[in-house]
């Protein structure tokens, strides 16, 4: 969850949980620190979402539990919400607007315009947020998919005229500046998958991400033209399916999808289940199959398991359990390791690059990802040519981004700032960059004075003719 | 720990101990069930030490405790082993024997070569074992490092040798059956970091594992060549660099290493660092630098640190996590996402083709790794023309190389089997592989009815000409 301030006005963007690592035992999830937003509330205008993971939508119910703030985001990410606060009671209460990429609206003083981005998700968006400082661009978890499977290509040509109009920051995804290169397209995983189809000669069982539309619509296609029937395993994979068709996002082949035992009692070679469980959780379908334990599928040699997803960090020795399992019950084990079964959702090195050459932002923030991705990132941009005085690293739980406070504390905070510029040597020559950092650590020192936190400040130094000099 | 026996006579090769994973808590470590070896004990011969890693050597300080046995090794190996046993108090009660490459020995009825191999620690042998039944290969844990730093190259032509004579199995290691291509040479490390020892401004911090005594080499060369002294940190660190260096493994530059305070003491640019912790350890000195907790070592910015390691898979968070904190704390670190600064102790699919292609094996028994490394490597094995019925498939725990039982025993083994082949239907024509597998499943039953045993059996059908037929 990222806040956004101008004046008397907060949104957030995103609202989602992370999982606990192993060191948290007995954590089922975290949430965001609520109460800064909350301490607000007036203020606290809308939540606008990027897209439908769970760390992106996750702590929605916690929130609006707490608060009525207005939620945006698009059909099919709203649509995932719905489902969760229907979960939790909340759904009546909910006001969710929809809306769609280009469609610039407002809110207070943000105007705030959604822009197409592709991810392992559909319907993912960046965004626009015009503020009194600024426009800043956050692109939200993103690739640049040029062939995506269902042809909402990334807003190029946006973020491009973004650009050319001048973007005071740009907050990019880094979760994969450590891979050189572009991310393949999502569009080459049917392709690469389409083989192992046709040669199976028993039972397929495909497991991935329950959200990741595209590659279900892939595997869907590819059962449709080899001849299987598609069973669902897992809560989640049945709900997204089922979401994901109703909207249109997901096209099921006529008559594809049957019940498990349904596909069950057919020959292996015409049977194909899709299944949660990729990162070999614990009592997921495919960790049950795996030692045997599934009540309805028993792994028999000649069945193929596809893994087609990354191993999320911290999983490796979990999945790769699971794996061995599978290969000691006879199957063909297909992973990231050994067969090409999955692309990543986010967006390489020179991916990357290009969103920063696009964009072309005064001032950079690097987001999502370890603090080495961060960095990683902050570097990737000095290497386009960014000054590394404009790239700031801020890691999650460290504050909020800083546009503008209150008229009262404002007049608190001029007053600061002129008595930092009157104490510049007057002997020395204006330089820009000087008054710049001046006026930065005379802010800093106020705010954190003020509210114990330690903003980001994005100084923007305006020459006016005759009047700043001397 | 690998038994081989033959008649009454029992030998084991490495007694090792494993790490526990993240479903053993509260267990240190995991030593293997030594009931079986211990019931025969005056036919338990010796233990044969490949090298000295603790997953090879680890246990025995348990073992030894309860059984005299005589244990053979290289010299390096030996040092390492009479350190464990000096700390257990059982060293003056240890009867230790050194061998040489090539130097064959005898015990009972088998014949003993070690044989020289390169891995990532110094002086790794494989083995050569004549029994009566036929010679057994194991290659310990290797590479094939044409260039190795001791100049002790893998020995191409005894394994030649061994082929041409006739192998009946092969053990070969399946760790890195996964990588493509050979694994570079360990030479090459050195020259990867020299370009980083001189650009350095600041402190280098370098972990390794404390065994590596060829990378511990190069690293101090390093040093030497680039004006810095060098601290060693961490007890295991200190321990092997003093018994390689008196045993002549390492050759430490003149007056290179000093005490920490020494070294500490002098500017930034002079200082190395060479340290334990490459796993992220908790309390390791690595770990406690980046929460800024060691007691002599403040990370600073311009330092260096230099994880020159693979990280050992279940320790990807926890390595993350002080990679992250350094960072943080402004040190430049590299690891291996983001420099070339290690490469693998063992061999990889070309290495493994050739060990297969130089050693031309009868039955091929993959070891060392998990399931899935163990099939890829019969599969492997597979494609250079090894048929997939001479290849056993054996984890960890499930059991001992059979080759003879006691007399008394094979009386009875002998009439099972004559029994079965006179089962066999007499119009069928004789064929070597029918009569094979009969054998073989008649001796499976045999000892697992006899033992709780799953055994491999080698079966080896002799042609006496106008006997065997009809």
């Amino acid at each position: 969850m990222m806040l956004v301030e101008s004046g008397d006005d907060l949104i957030a963007i995103d609202c989602g949980l992370m999982f606990p690592d192993d060191e948290m035992p007995g954590i089922d999830h975290v949430i965001p620190d609520f109460a800064y937003a909350l301490a607000k509330r007036g203020a606290f205008r809308a939540v606008v979402l990027t897209h439908g993971h769970e760390d992106h939508i996750g702590a929605l119910p916690y929130l609006l539990r707490q608060t009525g703030v207005p939620v945006y985001g698009t059909r099919l990410t709203l649509a995932f919400v719905a489902d969760r606060l229907r979960e939790h009671g909340l759904l009546e209460q909910a006001r969710l607007t929809s809306f769609k990429p280009r469609d610039r609206f407002e809110i207070g003083p943000f105007g705030i315009e959604p822009i197409r981005v592709t991810h392992s998700i559909a319907d993912g968006i960046g965004l626009a947020i015009d503020t009194p400082a600024g426009t800043i661009v956050h692109t939200g978890d993103f690739r640049l998919d040029p062939r995506p499977i269902d042809g909402e290509t990334p807003d190029y040509s946006r973020f491009t005229e973004l650009g050319e109009r001048g973007v005071l920051a740009l907050c990019s995804d880094s979760t994969n500046v450590d891979r050189p290169g572009h991310t393949p397209s999502e569009s080459e995983v049917g392709p690469a998958l389409a083989p192992r189809f046709a040669a199976a000669q028993g039972r397929i069982i495909l497991a991935t991400f329950a959200s990741h539309i595209h590659r279900i619509q892939q595997v869907l296609d590819l059962a449709a033209r080899y001849g299987r029937k598609a069973a669902l395993l897992g809560m989640s994979m049945e709900k997204n399916v089922r979401i994901a068709s109703e909207l249109g996002y997901l096209r099921v082949p006529e008559g594809l999808l049957e019940p498990l035992e349904a596909v069950a009692a057919l020959p292996a070679s015409r049977q194909l289940i899709v299944s949660t469980g990729s990162q070999g959780e614990p009592n997921s379908a495919l960790a049950l199959m795996a030692v045997g334990e599934h009540k309805d599928v028993q792994i028999e040699r000649g069945d193929v398991v596809i893994i087609s997803a990354r191993v999320i960090p911290g999983h490796e020795r979990t999945v790769g359990r699971v794996i061995n399992a599978l290969f000691r019950l006879g199957a063909e084990v297909l992973y990231e390791d050994n067969a090409f079964v999955h692309v990543s959702g986010h967006a390489s090195q020179e991916d990357l690059k290009q969103m920063l050459n696009l964009t072309r932002p005064r001032y950079f923030i690097p987001v999502h990802g370890e603090y080495r991705h961060l960095l990683g990132h902050a570097r990737l941009a000095a290497s386009v040519g960014l000054p590394p005085e404009r790239v700031f690293l801020v890691e999650d739980g460290q504050g909020v981004v800083y546009v503008k406070e209150s008229e009262e504390m404002l007049a608190e905070l001029k007053a600061a700032v002129s008595q930092a510029l009157a104490e510049r040597d007057p002997a020395q020559p204006f330089d820009r960059e000087v008054v710049g950092a001046l006026v930065k650590s005379a802010v800093r020192r106020f705010i954190q004075q003020r509210f114990q936190r330690k903003p980001i400040v994005l100084p923007i130094v305006l020459e006016v003719p005759g009047a700043a000099r001397g």
